[in-house]
């Protein structure tokens, strides 16, 4: 049997500690009392087990509890899992819940981030440093006024810009209007720059329609989103986090009623750490200890740890402390908390000058300074892998019939030819867009590739996946650490963040046809 | 401007009350130190606005405080509702929100509980005392032990068998399974006792899959569900309640954070009263006073006051004490509720006796004694109305075509009449099921009917809609308290839990379709 093991901090009497673990174990998996569970079974395989008391060294009325269930309990669950960690008894008293141990067998039923650090590290093109980020306020400030923080703040060299919390629009439409021209304030100051200043909108729609959000986002090329777990639920950010090929950042708010009793709730490392690493947070925002918000610095440091710690499959987070943060403590956040960071600096940049760029660039030198090995690359180079050759030059039609000619080619469809890149260098490839890309609405893209001898695709990774069916000659795709070779007809899946490429070492050219999800994640370096 | 204006007990010094006041209202609304903004119109339209500050008399450290909020903030959605009012204060400390006062253009985006403390009185039939529930657990019994507990305790009379909120199968098809056999239990009862007992399972699955649980829930006519909105996100449980028609009970759990600390969190009256019945909750379980959580007997108060108490058009929901609730408590929880309520007990009624059922009886016996004016009916005489005549006796294939013939009938479709029935009386009407009830794969049912001359169908309601197209004659239809005439190819829409009726005051029949869900709740009495 697997087991989920909690660990506790309960503040009791001592002769009450046995009893008071003992009615956890009970209450959070069989809910009656002790005297009417008879079942063998269910004493063994259903109810917690109490392994271990420890009294807290310097405090006679707490303990340290750990209780281990069933990992079957928590379904691999993340909803289940709240409720049987910490459900009835949140409505108690005098518990804390500190951390969890869960079962390899429970975290192979999630993806966790898309991204992670590195991921998001190429995204942005910056190595060695932490990310500055800020947010878009305040509300009620014009679609222009946003839009003008938006561009300063790229030009000025910052990584990554976020919506405020409390910018919500009116409707889909007005989140739309909004959202596309901060993303073009952001696109035009990437173009003047020639970095890749990432803007992540906020996401707070009604629960029916937030993909509908989602699929708007990802239409006009915007790459990650910010959630609120705890006002729309984890489980939906797990669901959003797995469906779409986005960065996902979180924002703590509603959640603080966990936090402000050391004696009751949960704390903030599990909750703000593993749990949003686990629903697939690539960053996770909490409130910096010193600033406005009371978290102290062993609070943060345990986010962090949580968040890049070993974890199963899962893919390490980057925390962005916040709140109330200042230039002056640049330094001591820098020892704090090292380059995995993002650094969410809201207020204390916008009063900084009058000039937002100016801002930027002094909160940024003084992050690059402290960094001296960082390093910045024009990440929009990525685009130019083998899968992402730019478009061909003429726009085509809508076709409901692609005749095939002999020749591996299509009546209707042009091919595309291009030189390799820097970034994800690839030799010999041609492509054809069959459907997906003239205005059909597929949510998928079908494109014919073919790889002449001697010739490859770009040695990549990216979080969507690709369906390959071999229809001409032999090759070889590479997956991690496997080949598999392909004949006429063989079919092949590439799953998130795999890195692949596709080789033909023959003399005859390899052709097969990759679907693809229309909307999709940029190519990475392996 | 229409405000949402919150009241808040905020624990300060005298001398910083009205600084932290203001703190509340800027870090709700803009986010930035009052400084920065200098818009006239955010600080007019978008900063909250402290609009009292009172001490409260015996305690001169606490606070009461009103901060008006411009109502557009809220986005007519609950989940921005929460941000606005308590997302990043959460955070803080000493700040209680205890109620909201929520305007009548705000409340008109929410619909509220579907059945309300009127419509589950007409599913159970039960009316002038609390009703009385049970849970089925523990976890880890097999199905056959659950459905016995269900059985037992529906011919022992109880009202509401809800599934233990850990009750969690590991996938859909294990749900159904599980599901089918304890609600085939309760419908043997049911047939034996000649009542309505009821059984709302727990859908807890992942968010993805929500609606396929639901929708299996639905096929096999059961009428509601129990949901858990601070796992599964309160919009989630808004999205469910007014997508189906299902009675919405609500669980607590993960919720208890909120309330254990007097001054910081949310107040139980508005989270598990007043939101709870915003977003739907026919009937709210909650921790009773006196049991193994530490409710007062004030909270229990004030969450039954605000399921109750007007509230713009939204039905009156019922409140569920749970938690711990003893047989020799029933005197004082009659007093303390009065008819209105669910009485949920688990473990007492389980431990009373090795009998159930008898134990059932010995409650139920209880509560009726201590409300001598209540009355039981025959629930299931409400499916005899003019639009759920019981099928007819042949089953129809799917037919791609039916052809019509001059006499309003249809080649392939039998018609079916029926006399009225004593509770939803009914004259002169015919049905013809064109659609939908033949195994095709629709969501929805193509019915016609004729209504002879002077005759008349049920006048009821329900939640589920009607769309009605009229073909032949004349005819009226009564909408609350809106006569539509209709002649042909006018088309009416009922919307839920609209009080209608349609009569034909002609001597020549009054045809029209009908179209309503598949899925679909019982019509009940006006």
């Amino acid at each position: 049997m697997e087991t989920i093991t909690a660990e506790y901090i309960v503040s009791a009497e001592s002769a009450e500690i046995d009893r008071v673990a003992r009615e956890i174990a009970f209450e959070q998996t069989v809910e009656v009392p002790e005297a009417l569970v008879t079942s063998e079974a269910i004493l063994r395989d259903v109810v917690g087990q109490v392994v271990a008391i420890q009294p807290i060294s310097d405090d006679e009325f707490s303990f340290r509890v750990r209780i281990e269930f069933n990992a079957d309990l928590a379904n691999a669950q993340i909803s289940q899992l709240l409720n049987l960690l910490f459900g009835n008894i949140s409505i108690k008293n005098n518990i804390k819940l500190v951390d969890v141990a869960l079962p390899a067998d429970f975290l192979r039923h999630f993806h966790g981030p898309n991204f992670g650090v590195d991921g998001v590290r190429q995204l942005c093109g910056v190595f060695g440093r932490p990310l500055l980020s800020t947010a878009l306020k305040p509300r009620g400030s014009t679609h222009e006024e946003l839009a003008r923080i938006a561009y300063q703040f790229a030009i000025g060299g910052g990584d990554i810009i976020k919506d405020d919390h409390n910018l919500v629009d009116s409707c889909l439409d007005e989140f739309k209007a909004r959202v596309s021209r901060c993303q073009k304030a952001v696109q035009r100051a990437n173009q003047e720059t020639g970095r890749s200043t990432l803007y992540f909108p906020y996401v707070l729609g009604p629960q029916d329609q937030l993909q509908a959000y989602i699929d708007f986002v990802l239409s006009i090329g915007i790459q990650g989103v910010l959630l609120s777990p705890f006002l729309i639920g984890l489980d939906t950010v797990r669901f959003l986090a797995e469906t779409y090929p986005l960065v996902i950042m979180t924002h703590p708010t509603f959640a603080g009623t966990f936090f402000h009793d050391p004696a009751h709730g949960m704390a903030p490392g599990l909750m703000l750490g593993k749990l949003v690493r686990l629903i697939g947070g690539d960053i996770s925002v909490f409130p910096n200890y010193g600033g406005r918000f009371s978290f102290r610095r062993e609070d943060c440091h345990n986010i962090q740890r949580q968040l890049q710690n070993d974890f199963g499959h899962l893919a390490r987070s980057l925390p962005a402390p916040a709140g109330g943060m200042r230039f002056e403590n640049l330094p001591q956040m820098a020892e704090q908390y090292g380059p995995d960071a993002v650094f969410l600096i809201g207020g204390a940049l916008l009063s900084d000058s009058s000039d937002l760029t100016r801002s930027t660039r002094k909160f940024l030198e003084a992050i690059r300074a402290a960094f001296p090995q960082h390093r910045d690359e024009n990440a929009n180079a990525n685009w130019h892998s083998a899968c992402e050759l730019p478009a061909g030059p003429t726009a085509e039609a809508v076709l409901n019939h692609l005749p095939f000619r002999d020749d591996f080619s299509w009546v209707g469809r042009a091919v595309s030819e291009y030189k390799g890149s820097q970034v994800l260098p690839f030799q010999g490839v041609k492509r054809h867009e069959l459907i997906g890309q003239h205005g059909e609405r597929t949510r998928f893209d079908l494109r014919y590739f073919e790889i002449g001898p001697n010739g490859y695709s770009s040695l990549e990774k990216h979080v969507h996946t690709h369906a390959i069916i071999c229809i001409r000659g032999k090759g070889v795709l590479q997956i991690n650490d496997e080949i598999i070779e392909l004949k006429p007809f063989d079919i092949a899946y590439v799953p998130p963040l795999a890195v692949h490429q596709l080789r033909n070492n023959e003399q005859e050219p390899f052709g097969f046809f990759c679907i693809v999800d229309h909307d999709r994640d940029r190519p990475m370096k392996p």
